[in-house]
């Protein structure tokens, strides 16, 4: 049935800079860390290994990355801390692992690779969290690692319009994801983020949410999804789209087109995802301005791009 | 289409006693429990009150009686303390609030309703949960509150068994939760739970998680779960059910018993789940020895039930 076709497709946040203020120099540094994310999975893939290890290779590098809300790129919350979010699901098993809240780890989707391996559980949050990830010898960074003068003036900058409201930040929402189909036809997904610029009370997004921002199965499809998380979770995004396919009988495509662009734009859901079904097809759809990704397949298909 | 019809289900949990250790005097505390909270939420509906408020006054009455895992009688974490996690979700315009890993609050149900009414996130966790809770002037309550010489027993064998492994506590966790539907045809959900006794690393179950503990959607139904949550999460069990409704035409009863008896039972997902469809009809399956539960409707069923 899969005749040892593999993809993969990789994101770096729907919340993109506005095409007017984008730089050519700021959009190839962009595309520098896409590609290299994009390559980390795909050399995986291509060399027979797991869907599993090549979303987790791809996302870890995405997180390395600073241009990017997750990881190293992480943006402040409103005490000027980085409180992180991650997932990962494995298609075959419909294993999953999560964390919520954790600061300090230096690469969120490795630990949530960490709980889905070596916990029982499948959600773990805050500090709970890291003296999990301390016990399975994760990698720490200080604040210094995490530190980046931009991120710091736009935390200053919402810290201050926040005595107004927190809207102004809507477009500031950022996450890095991964799907990937094996050459053993298994589906992988994986989600990282920073979350909100200024975010106060452990807020928590989709991102790390079985369901909302990440979801896999072999059976359907792989989804890691990017924009205002409130509204992705009460859509449960990513298991709509398996539903869709599962119980409706959509490919891929239509079932895309019905979340991303029917039933998200009538909520105000802005935001995008990145999709690969059982057979490889690729879906990139976004109803923002515009999103961070890329994607590759053993087709020939291979795009990097950030606006439609 | 609705005919004013209304209709009210609760659940005390899926881990119940084995039949064996249950006496006649400790079974009528428990009946009393769910009768009290389920009187609670059916006079709000009799009198014409929205679901939202009915679902919230029977799961915080719940969440009252030391005998069920929620609020006063939540259980023992690893470190001796409470975390609780709790969700509402509003069907009629998708509206959802949730919290995890809290201390302190009296009633973690209030707070969900108060995320999701007087905030813009959908989940919040850990101490920034607390925060807000505070900052709404919610109650709370000191450790003594919360100490049962049952449940401290429970945690104290968990926490020498633990040394082995965590297995031996499975059959003890607990959630409460209730569905209701209103005269006006609005269908609401909501959980709230102590999670596992003896958890550790700030472990997070599928109770405050939207779309997998709890769900709800005018178009199709209302769910509130309680078992294994790691695997409800990965089955995302609350939205499933709903899929199965909206996407493939089955009946509320066909969706849970392809759910809790095919596809949970499959995955080793012991638990159950109460749910009302937009009709009014209520079911409360479960594949577990007993799940303490009950229902009223305004066609006249009523039931208070422990066992099969």
């Amino acid at each position: 049935m899969n005749n040892n076709n593999f993809s993969i497709a990789i994101h770096g946040g729907a919340g993109t800079i506005l095409r007017g203020s984008m730089t050519p120099e700021l959009q190839q540094q962009y595309e520098n860390g896409l590609t290299q994310a994009l390559d980390a999975g795909y050399t995986l893939l291509a060399a027979g290994g797991s869907s599993l290890d090549a979303v987790e290779a791809a996302v870890a590098s995405l997180e390395d990355f600073p241009l990017f809300n997750a990881g190293k790129g992480a943006v402040f919350n409103n005490k000027g801390g980085h409180e992180m979010d991650a997932a990962i699901m494995y298609g075959k098993t419909l294993a999953a692992g999560g964390v919520c809240g954790v600061s300090h780890t230096r690469n969120p989707v490795k630990l949530a690779k960490a709980v889905m391996e070596h916990s029982p559980h499948v959600l773990l949050c805050g500090g709970g969290a890291e003296e999990f990830a301390r016990q399975q010898q994760l990698q720490f960074e200080d604040d210094a690692y995490f530190y980046n003068e931009q991120r710091y003036r736009q935390w200053r900058e919402a810290l201050a319009a926040d005595v107004v409201q927190l809207d102004h930040t809507a477009k500031k929402y950022g996450t890095v994801g991964a799907v990937a189909l094996d050459k053993e036809g298994n589906l992988s997904a994986a989600t990282s983020t920073g979350g909100l610029t200024n975010k106060k009370f452990g807020r928590v997004g989709d991102s790390p949410i079985v369901g909302a921002g990440t979801y896999a199965n072999n059976a359907t499809c792989a989804i890691s999804c990017t924009g205002v998380g409130e509204l992705f979770i009460r859509c449960v995004v990513a298991y709509d789209i398996s539903c869709l396919i599962e119980y409706k009988g959509c490919t891929l495509r239509e079932a895309c087109d019905i979340v991303v662009y029917g039933k998200l734009v009538k909520i105000g859901g802005e935001g995008g995802l990145i999709a690969i079904d059982k057979n490889g097809l690729i879906e990139m759809p976004f109803n923002s301005e515009g999103m961070y990704r890329a994607c590759r397949d053993s087709r020939g298909r291979d795009e990097v791009k950030i606006y439609p």
